[in-house]
C-alpha cells in the first residue's frame, strides 16, 4: 500500500494504478463502515484508492473539527488489511486549500433541508471537496455509505450535474450489535449515551413497522418517532423526517419512495441515522 | 473532423482520439481570435476538441441570448479548415441543463468586480459550464483567449482550486486592421458605431503611453482613457478600470502588472477590451 501526503506524490502514484479505480473517500478514525466500501471496491475488481482528510469547510465554525477523532497510524492498517493500493492523507490543510483559495461548489435544492438546514454551509464543502477530490484521484467508481444518506443523494446529483465520469456506489449502513449505526462521533459518547442512543434504530424500526402495518401519513409516522426518541431522557431531537426521496420534501401522504431520517443529539454529539420505505428499497 | 451533437456521442468519439488533447470551448460565431486558440492547439501538437455552446447560465435574463450570432455551418467549415478533429456541438440546451439542474461552480473573489459588477451572474455560469466541459472533454490542454482577461483570471483560479488536471495556454487578442478587438458582438454594431468603436484600442494606447511616459497614478490613467472614450458621442462607458492584476482592486498607485480594462455599450452592443502593464507582460 502506497500513502500520499501531498497531492504531487499522488498524482505520480496514482498514474501507475491499473484501471478501473475504486475510491473511498473518508475523514478518518475509521469503522467497518468505511472498511466494507473498500471491501466492495477491491470485490469489484479495482484498484482501491481511499482518502483521509478531515474537510475544514464541511464544518461550521461552532462545531467538531478540532476534537474529530483522529487516528491515522491504526487508519492506514485497516485499510492496508482491506487490500487498498494507495492512500491519499495530505498532512496539512493547505494542501487542498492554499491561502487565496476561493472557488465553491453548491448543489442547491435538496442541500437546503435536513442537515443543510440544520447545517447551511455543510454540503458546499462536502461538494467543494468531493469535486476535488474527483479531479485528483479520477476514480472510475466512488463509494459512499448510506449512513449519510442525504449526502448520496448530494454527490448523485453533484457526478450528474457536473458530468463527472464516475459512477456512484453505495454500501448500505454498518450496524453494531445493538442496532447503533457506525459513525466515527460514536467515540464521543459517554458509556450512558451509548447505552441509549440505539433508541435511534428503535424509531426507525417502529416507522418501518406502522408502515408496513399500512399507515401513510407522514405525521404519525414522524410523531411516533418523535415519541420513541423522547423516551429517552439523554437524547434531544434535531429533527425527524419522514420525506419524499426524490425532493427530499416532507411527505404528507407516503406515495413512492420515502427517506425516513433523524439528527440527535447527546450532549455534544449529535448522530444520524435513516432507512428507506419501502424496507430493503434502494437510496439511488 | 468528427461533428457530436449529444454528449453521448461525444464521449465514444472522444475516447478515440491520441493524447494530448487540447480543447477551445466557444460559443460559436468564431472569429480569428477563436481560431488562433484552434491553431495554437494544433500547433502544440495535441488532439483538437472545440465546443459550440451558447451557454444560457452566462447570460442575465435582460442580455442578448437569443440575439446571440448564431452560424453552424460557417463555424464547422472553419473549424475544420484548422485541422479540428471532434466539435462538441449539443442541440439542445438539455443536454447540458437537464431538468432538475442545480449545481453551480462560483469562484468568488475576482468575479465581483469589473465585469462581474455589472454582470453579477455571469461567471458563476461561466465557471459551472467550463466545468462541466472540462469533465466531459478531459482536455489536458485548454485554450481560452486574452480578450475575455478577468475570465482567463477566472478559469485559472477554477483550475487551481478545483485541482482539475489540465493546463491553461492563453492566446492574445486578435484585432481588426483598425485595431477593434474581435469579437462576435461586432457583428450587432451599426457602420455608424462599428467607424466609433477603435476609439476603446486607442485609449488602451493612450493609457500605455502615459504609463511609458512614467505615470503611475491609477486616477490619472483611468481619466485619460475615459476622456478620450466621451469624445465619440456613440459610445457610453460601463467601467474603465486600472487594476491590481493579482487582485483586481482599482490600483491607487501602479506597483507590479497591472490590467486595463474597458467596457463600453454602442447602442445596445456591449463591448470589452484590455491590455496587461507593463506593455507585453503576461495575464498569467
Amino acid at each position: 500500500m502506497n500513502i500520499a501526503k501531498t497531492l504531487r506524490e499522488f498524482r505520480s502514484l496514482r498514474e501507475q494504478l491499473p484501471s478501473p479505480v475504486g475510491f473511498v473517500p473518508t475523514m478518518g478514525y475509521l469503522h467497518d463502515g468505511h472498511l466494507s466500501l473498500a471491501r466492495m471496491a477491491r470485490e469489484d475488481g479495482a484498484s482501491v484508492v481511499a482518502s483521509i482528510f478531515v474537510n475544514p469547510t464541511q464544518f461550521a465554525p461552532t462545531e467538531d473539527l478540532d476534537a474529530y477523532p483522529r487516528d491515522l497510524k491504526r487508519d492506514l492498517e485497516l485499510l492496508e488489511a482491506e487490500g487498498t493500493d494507495l492512500v491519499l492523507t495530505p498532512e496539512t490543510n493547505d494542501e487542498f486549500y492554499p491561502a487565496g483559495y476561493d472557488t465553491w461548489v453548491d448543489v442547491a435544492g435538496i442541500t437546503r433541508v435536513l442537515e443543510g438546514a440544520s447545517r447551511p454551509t455543510h454540503f458546499r464543502g462536502v461538494a467543494t471537496v468531493v469535486a476535488k477530490l474527483f479531479n485528483v484521484v479520477q476514480p472510475d467508481r466512488a463509494y459512499f455509505g448510506q449512513k449519510d444518506a442525504q449526502q448520496a443523494l448530494v454527490i448523485r446529483q453533484l457526478i450528474r450535474d457536473l458530468n463527472f465520469p464516475i459512477e456512484l456506489v453505495l454500501g448500505p449502513t454498518i450496524r453494531e450489535d445493538d442496532g447503533l449505526a457506525m459513525s466515527s462521533r460514536n467515540a464521543y459518547l459517554s458509556a450512558e449515551q451509548r447505552t441509549a442512543a440505539p433508541v435511534l434504530r428503535r424509531s426507525l424500526d417502529r416507522v418501518e413497522a406502522l408502515y408496513e402495518g399500512g399507515e401513510r401519513r407522514g405525521n404519525v409516522l414522524r410523531d411516533a418517532m418523535q415519541e420513541l426518541i423522547d423516551t429517552e431522557p439523554l437524547a434531544t431531537i434535531d429533527y425527524v423526517s419522514v420525506a419524499n426521496l426524490e425532493t427530499l420534501e416532507e411527505a404528507d401522504v407516503l406515495e413512492g419512495k420515502a427517506l425516513v431520517s433523524l439528527a440527535v443529539r447527546f450532549g455534544k454529539t449529535r448522530l444520524i441515522d435513516n432507512t428507506i420505505l419501502p424496507r430493503g428499497a434502494s437510496l439511488i
